[in-house]
């Protein structure tokens, strides 16, 4: 890294800046930033903000005009080489005469990776590349794994008491967190690609898990929003039975509602239930059934032998849909599930002021016996949101 | 407050850093700290470092010398009055000529407070008080409440995991914070009077309690306990039935043992228990019972309806024996019935990174049925120790 100098971070810095600008509407697209540099001065600055739209490096070169001639791009994503919705940005910068090109990331797909940069250095432009490349690999953690071939980043929320409880025994139950928090949520939501929940919540609760930017957006993004429309997350319940009810509070709220339901052969009850879901506009999806007493089944087994949906199969259903970060808000039982299959990278918690008492419900169904079990989980970021604090936890150790 | 000037505020801050300096030595009296400002500038410094040894007044006008004449003097406690084990401060700050004393917060003593003040002013010393009040006031809120005729200023400490458990069903339980964690332990107990526990857990855990300053002292403060000798807390056990064996490392680590025993009548198990633990050293009190169901009580109600000890007694007893500054540290049984019965002034939580599971125990027994029951805490200091969180919550809401 030290062939890198200050202005260098400066300028790459700015750049991912530019790139976060994207963060709630260019999903499916990964967030990406430019800066064109010349003799020290930013000449052109670009990021990224709607699939379909002109790509970072486009907008920093039409803002640079004949100054990016001989000038250095700073990119927090290797500028691709394939013609796409839009022409290769290789290609544009290498007709705008820019002298060098510094890349944060290669672009992760193992078929691509490597190519715009070739087409840069084939055409004579001096290329480096690693230049705060972990920062820009957190700005798309799932966009980057997905494209390498791996599971979907998945965050889970939970919400807990400073007891660690989450509702009353009996399932009493309200929000112990301030509306801060709820606000915060909301950003997260608008972050994903899509929001996982599961049957029992939705019955038990009834949620819209939709995005109500007036809740959170400043009055720039509830502008950009008003003209562009809200892009609303895709709702995804895992259902093994086909229970949600047609009239749930998930499609009055509008927008896309995908099902994935258990490969159930032979049961007419919920083929019926299936059939009533696509025409309420779902999308239904058959995904294999966990194998008994697999931690990655999604819902515990009952007593009459019903296992839950394979996690690892409804995750790569998701990843060939397209998403690639993903959101899990639901109850004890599924979060559990997947914080056991190992496929939970970041634990968002949200811990309130108070007290529940030692009956109250944990947030987290995961029976451990033995203190060798425990999960060791890592702090990256911890604040106060409100009365609240949130901590945002890597789980590093994969479930035993 | 707009009668003070921004160096009023600067010395009275000054003062108070002096008076810390005594946290961990001077018990039972308080912390207190002067300064004495001659011209705008500081001629006199002094903090109360042990019971029995000068005052800070005292400390602060040796140094000053002649030049206190005509001087201000900042004092973080209303000067002492009376004849005690040292002369009274007022008379020694007349004798020096100050021409002002700035007080932070008086005595809390209703038979004393303002008696030294009256002292000044009768010697024709212009005297202000209220100065950075709430500040010192927080530097000894037990030996202020217990002077005013208050409980005990009690600390309950516990240690969670991510997801608010303590240890595993089985009662398989093992440190799951760090080393950084258990040294700002000792620290906490330095600052006690007594540290308080539950004959459970000396009977699970057989802890000795006390104070190792080679575990977090600095070379300074390990110099100062080299000379004078650690001073180590007293250890208080809640035991209804005395069942703290005689052999308990309570014992071994030496220092005073209280045993807090029942007022039962006519077992003679329990009086033999009783002669055998005073022959080891310990101070035995009989305390009342708790009755039936209340939420005072010091342990659950079994089926043989023995109840526990009577918390609020318990600390009368405690506050009368000279102790201002207890700390909990006990079982889940005992912390929530301290909470439950409204005396926890402060819960220490240290919370690790780590998840223990659903079915692991929690620190605090307080069954609770409803959402109403919750109690609101109110954070009021949160950082870092290692890789653990420690969140300091007041508990302004006593038990209903």
């Amino acid at each position: 890294m030290s062939e890198f100098t200050a202005a260098n971070y400066a300028h790459m810095a700015e750049a991912l800046r530019l790139a976060a600008h994207g963060q709630y509407s260019v999903h499916p697209n990964p967030q990406v930033g430019c800066v064109i540099v010349r003799d020290g001065v930013v000449v052109g600055r670009g990021g990224h903000l709607r699939a379909g739209e002109a790509h970072a490096e486009v907008y920093a070169l039409a803002e640079a005009g004949e100054l990016a001639r001989g000038a250095t791009a700073y990119v927090t994503l290797e500028p691709c080489a394939h013609h796409g919705r839009t022409p290769p940005c290789a290609e544009a910068l290498i007709a705008a005469g820019v002298a060098e090109v510094v890349v944060a990331v290669r672009d992760a797909n193992p078929q691509v990776a490597g190519r715009g940069l070739k087409l840069l250095r084939d055409a004579g432009i001096h290329v480096r590349d690693g230049l705060l490349a972990e920062q820009a690999q957190a700005q798309n953690p799932g966009f980057l794994r997905v494209m390498a071939g791996g599971r979907p980043w998945l965050r889970a929320k939970i919400a807990l008491s400073a007891d660690g409880r989450s509702a009353m025994a009996s399932g009493e139950s309200k929000w112990i967190t301030g509306s801060a928090a709820r606000a915060d949520v909301q950003r997260w939501r608008a972050r994903s690609s899509a929001i996982i929940t599961g049957s029992a919540t939705i019955l038990a609760d009834d949620p819209s898990l939709n995005v109500r930017p007036e809740m959170w957006a400043d009055a720039a993004q509830l502008q950009a929003h008003a003209a562009n429309g809200v892009r609303q997350p895709e709702r995804v319940v895992l259902d093994t039975f086909a229970r949600t009810p047609i009239d749930s509070a998930l499609f009055a709220a509008g927008g896309a509602v995908r099902v994935l339901h258990g490969a159930i052969d032979g049961s007419a009850e919920v083929a019926a239930r299936v059939e009533a879901l696509k025409a309420s506009g779902a999308l239904l999806q058959a995904i294999a059934l966990a194998t008994a007493n697999s931690p990655t089944q999604s819902a515990p087994q009952t007593a009459s032998n019903q296992s839950g949906l394979d996690i690892h199969a409804a995750l790569s259903t998701l990843a060939a849909a397209g998403h690639h970060t993903l959101m899990l808000e639901a109850g004890a039982t599924l979060t559990g599930a997947f914080l056991r299959a190992g496929v939970v990278d970041e634990l968002i918690v949200y811990q309130a002021p108070t007290l529940l008492g030692s009956e109250a419900r944990a947030a987290i169904a995961w029976p451990m016996q033995r203190m060798t079990e425990q999960c060791r989980l890592r702090v990256t970021d911890r604040r106060q949101i409100g009365e609240d604090t949130r901590t945002i936890y890597h789980c590093s150790v994969a479930a035993t």
